[in-house]
């Protein structure tokens, strides 16, 4: 028997579990779940014979350094932070470890010692980081392997609503972490342009979006991601000349997003003393330049130059921005007085459906020619609780540990899952799940 | 006699210490200068024989724990983070303490304990804060002792160049934390506008400039302090209308530096991996949008909808930003790579001169009419040592230890010059030394 563990029985654990639980008798696997809040775990096995649910706390570290020895492999579910000290136990008691989040340097500094102990450190295996770059390696190998020569790189991704459950004017709603969703782009873009590197700083991210269709399902906005620069070296493609990265929105949402940036609504660097004392109205109009009487709907529209009556102002007093509600934190940073306005504006209901959407596409030269390779997927929710999320982040992670476990893995240490032994089995068992990608290739010149 | 330690012998300490030197005889006091650097305390005491120098470290707490119980006042020059452990134990051991820095809330929580032991904390006895709170607090005193009513206040100031050392196209040089300067307004202004409260964020805060004319002065830009709004309660005016605090800055410079924050180069919440391998010119063309191919001139001219030749690009173009000089920090974030080529470019150099300005605008009512009141200073550096900062700094916190010896501060706990016990004594004796406002009072309507 291979005895795995899970830490962490959270939204993104749903299916990861089921997946490792319908493939337990087959492969001899007992799976323990642990999770703070034991009850979730229970819930999360459904009475599984080949399943237990313990209590655990994955900040307890002497807790851990006494459970992981009895273990095959651990899978962390945790945020990205707490999984280098649990690495560090793998190491110490050679464990296999799996994880969907992107290799952190503290990770990436485990490499050796994995290695040194033939240990499998298997990471963002997800899906964005996850399936994205299986689709993008397996592409890139393909092409070089017919004698391609890859030139461009454009990826892409979007957590979204379902079309069935898109009922507010941003086609946005709250599936996974809403502060991440706030604070997006901070920073800047940093990415590969004709062969130079090029920056996006905070303030022009959502103005500088590209319009992405996509076969079926139209148009999207998307704003490029913090990094796509260290993803040259990540794909080995030294001889690509435009890579770019990034975040796929419904329509008009970066348009909306953006003016709430140029408002200053976004921001979180600072507290707004007595903001306990304001109105979401007060609080906006306290940021619009030149209020002389007029209503806040004129100034803020005046201040953005639009019309009263754009899609624009349609979106943004679809947020509760303008009303005269009271902010009930005090002394907040505007970014969560935004937050408190959007959690309760863009609840993913029980009925609401998820939607993933995913693209890459490659520009390669062969012969003479350009070509354009487009692979596209789209996945929706099945239910609350197996979410297009859910499904995308913990069905590719399930089935790497059961690459692991089976032996078929022949390599060791830090990796991600960029190589085919990896990610061709990975694809195709995804696709027995309805998680594909369309692939078309046209020629340009 | 009467013992003084001051903490720190740096730039702002000189005019401080002579001050309390030319008047330790006549009022029997013993000065002593400590600092990290003996030669340096050595220098600025000038063989005085009322002084002493000794080997001070401010953050070595064990050591000042020894020392100050000696003392019947301490002056601490050091940075603000550094006052509170020093306050601590003054309160323990009974002693006055002078700084010319903003009260932090660390410093507010002494009031009670400082006040039970009759001390005076007296802080924000420098230039700005300082004399700004003094030339203020007098008109509003008197203006509303003659019967009128404040509707209005606006205080500016800024440490510039002098004009005879005004020779770079922005007018400015490095004559105080040239870091602070760089990252000057990040968060956002926060000020009352009409009865309302108003908030300019930074990415547009230098775009949102007034223009100030002094008279003899010519025109400066203006932008917002990060808070106006706590000095409705400061300067005890709930009725004021509109108060806004500002920098001056030379005219054309905030033009300037919107553009340097438009393009991305004050950011410092990222760091650009590999910048050791850029140069400045490749740094500043990597965040200008579609470069197909023209000259980096053109493009940042293009991205900044300005010619080529224009004022604006003679003044970008005089930092060095385009030329082809190699990065010399590793993985840098932006505004330390603006840091490394101003260092260069804005040398306040040792034949310079500097030039503080300070305006504040009173408007009030009085028996149906409306007054503007101006008060207008500037003081020019006497030499390298002596600048117009060190004297408007230090000489102001040498007059309020000379009247807390004097017994001539009728009050206790952490205060700040707003009284005229405190602003009148300083305000005449500034005058004597050459620091003084030019007043004028014009009827509205």
């Amino acid at each position: 028997m291979k005895q795995i563990l899970v830490i962490g029985a959270g939204r993104s654990a749903t299916d990861l579990i089921d997946y490792l639980l319908e493939n337990a008798e087959a492969n001899q696997w007992l799976v323990t779940v642990g999770d703070m809040d034991l009850a979730l775990a229970t819930q999360k096995i459904k009475g599984h014979p080949s399943a237990k649910a313990i209590v655990l706390d994955g900040a307890d570290i002497p807790q851990l350094t006494a459970l992981i020895p009895a273990f095959d492999l651990v899978v962390s579910l945790l945020p990205p932070p707490m999984h280098p000290p649990i690495a560090e136990i793998c190491i110490a008691c050679g464990k296999h470890l799996v994880t969907a989040s992107y290799i952190s340097p503290a990770m990436a500094n485990m490499d050796t010692a994995a290695k040194a102990k033939g240990l499998i450190f298997l990471n963002e295996l997800g899906a964005d980081p996850g399936i994205d770059h299986m689709s993008v390696m397996k592409g890139i190998d393909t092409i070089r392997k017919e004698g391609g020569t890859i030139t461009e790189l454009r990826a892409y991704c979007g957590s979204l609503i379902a079309p069935q459950s898109n009922d507010n004017p941003w086609g946005y709603k709250f599936t996974w972490s809403p502060m991440n969703v706030i604070l997006a782009g901070k920073g800047a873009a940093n990415y590969l342009k004709n062969g130079k590197r090029a920056f996006i700083p905070y303030n022009r991210l959502f103005a500088s979006t590209e319009s992405i269709e996509i076969e079926g399902l139209g148009k999207f906005d998307a704003y490029a991601n913090r990094d796509s620069w260290s993803y040259i070296n990540m794909y080995g493609i030294p001889e690509v000349k435009t890579l770019i990265r990034g975040t796929l929105r419904m329509e008009g949402y970066c348009e909306g997003w953006n003016a709430l940036i140029r408002i200053g609504l976004t921001a979180d660097d600072y507290k707004i003393s007595g903001s306990e004392k304001m109105t979401h109205r007060e609080w906006v109009s306290s940021y619009l330049p030149s209020n002389h009487g007029e209503s806040a709907e004129q100034a803020l529209a005046a201040f953005l130059g639009t019309a009263v009556n754009s899609p624009l102002m349609t979106r943004l007093e679809s947020t509760g921005m303008l009303e005269d509600t009271p902010i009930m934190i005090s002394n907040a940073t505007p970014a969560e007085i935004l937050y408190e306005l959007l959690m309760k504006k863009w609840v993913f209901l029980s009925n609401d459906k998820d939607m993933l959407v995913m693209t890459d596409i490659i520009r390669y030269e062969k012969e003479g020619k350009t070509y354009e390779k487009t692979s596209n997927m789209s996945v929706i929710g099945k239910d609350y609780s197996h979410t297009a999320i859910s499904r995308t982040v913990g069905l590719p992670a399930a089935m790497g540990v059961k690459l692991i476990l089976q032996g078929k893995i022949n390599r060791s240490g830090v990796i991600a899952p960029t190589t085919p032994d990896i990610y061709n089995p990975i694809l195709t068992e995804l696709k027995e799940h309805g998680i594909f990608f369309s692939e078309k290739t046209i020629t340009l010149t």
